[in-house]
């Protein structure tokens, strides 16, 4: 907030979240979005769909990549443009997600940043794939 | 499911779920994210920032979209592919969010739909922007 | 409230509550004070760890101590002082919690109470240890 | 994880982290431990006692400093011994509350750290003084 210089963001440099999501995430999310599709919250539906048990929200597994966007890399005082993202496979309940943001490139003159953001699963799984526009802060 | 025609989707066809985002909303949904952005938690940090006033956690806002997607039009059993998002103007807390998720095209052979999903104000102000691509039910 | 008497509290008086710590417990708990530290929310992580498995927030156990003083001794209108805490061994989700607060000493000049305050799980271990002081009621 | 070598932990060295504390945090928290004092959740009672309105829980505030030496400072891999706590002044509901740890003492011979863990609200006000001694990652 105190530096007027814009920081430097290399292409390459990257940020990292993880964690488990549990069942107590997925219910919660559903509550705050309305999402009560049944493949997140109706197990008895979702033992006879394509996944075979519950999953988790895809926007929910989104959330995390933000929350890297937010907090750490580019971090506090970022603007969100755009976010692209491609569903690659289901998150499933008790699956430990590690979102990852990496400076794809820095367009100086606005000040911008593309960001590749990726989400995989524990298995090394790629479940998510996209890429931001950002203002960098 | 009992229902081996693919059902018709005609563009034009669409539906909205409305939402007042509340502090709660945003408060749990950090929590469930990790994303704890000062602009979304901070009531100090956020006053003194070009917003003056905590705002919602955009991938929050894009959740309503999903609810669509996931529970009206198409419905259970729809495969989200992809989902771009546009973040046009902030959501800010108590304001009252309409979702709205239009048929813009049917691929029938590959059972894809292209919907055009929007989310805007209660005074009419464009929040979100985007579209997504899913497989049909 | 209509009580201008200080109640008399006794040495030796005690009083405990039980909960089992859920996984929505930590997660909800994580979600409010922002303490994604992986031995928590993230179960790839956990297991490397020398606990073996994801723990509750030693912080959370605490609350339930904080619980009965609040609640049950000396109870509501008690003004909360100071609290030690040592940590003596991890509370694994699905772990039973005792809390149980004694009170030690009462400083009846300046209507004061020391209180023991420790915290078992459902096989005896001791899990924390500490003292209160508080202003009883 | 991948290192051998302690880390270097300074005298000095410090970590910050705010957030405002809202109705819906502190309602969540009385949840998850059961402290339900009526300080905390009932709103004619705390009107009609010393501090005027809601307050937080104080361990609900002390949970700022747990994520600090959690994810910050130290940081993941920390175990955490000993946390001592003074409650100086009430939380009120929409506070923000900047939690800070500072290392004041490494002990290298142990691996351990004592650290100063302090709250403060928007005014400056000290709400909450303490310690902790931790083994570091």
């Amino acid at each position: 907030m105190n530096d007027p210089q814009p920081k430097a963001f290399l292409p390459g440099q990257f940020a990292e979240f993880s964690k488990t999501v549990s069942e107590a995430d997925v219910y919660a999310y559903a509550g705050i979005t309305g999402d009560f599709n049944p493949m997140h919250i109706n197990r008895e539906y979702a033992e006879q769909s394509r996944f075979k048990t519950r999953i988790a929200h895809g926007m929910l597994t989104a959330g995390l990549v933000s929350a890297i966007i937010g907090t750490k890399l580019p971090g506090p005082g970022t603007i969100y443009l755009k976010q692209d993202l491609t569903f690659k496979a289901p998150v499933r309940y008790n699956d430990t997600i590690t979102a990852r943001v990496e400076i794809e490139k820095q367009i100086v003159e606005k000040n911008r940043l593309v960001l590749k953001t990726t989400c995989t699963n524990q298995d090394g799984v790629l479940v998510l794939d996209g890429s931001a526009l950002v203002i960098a802060p």
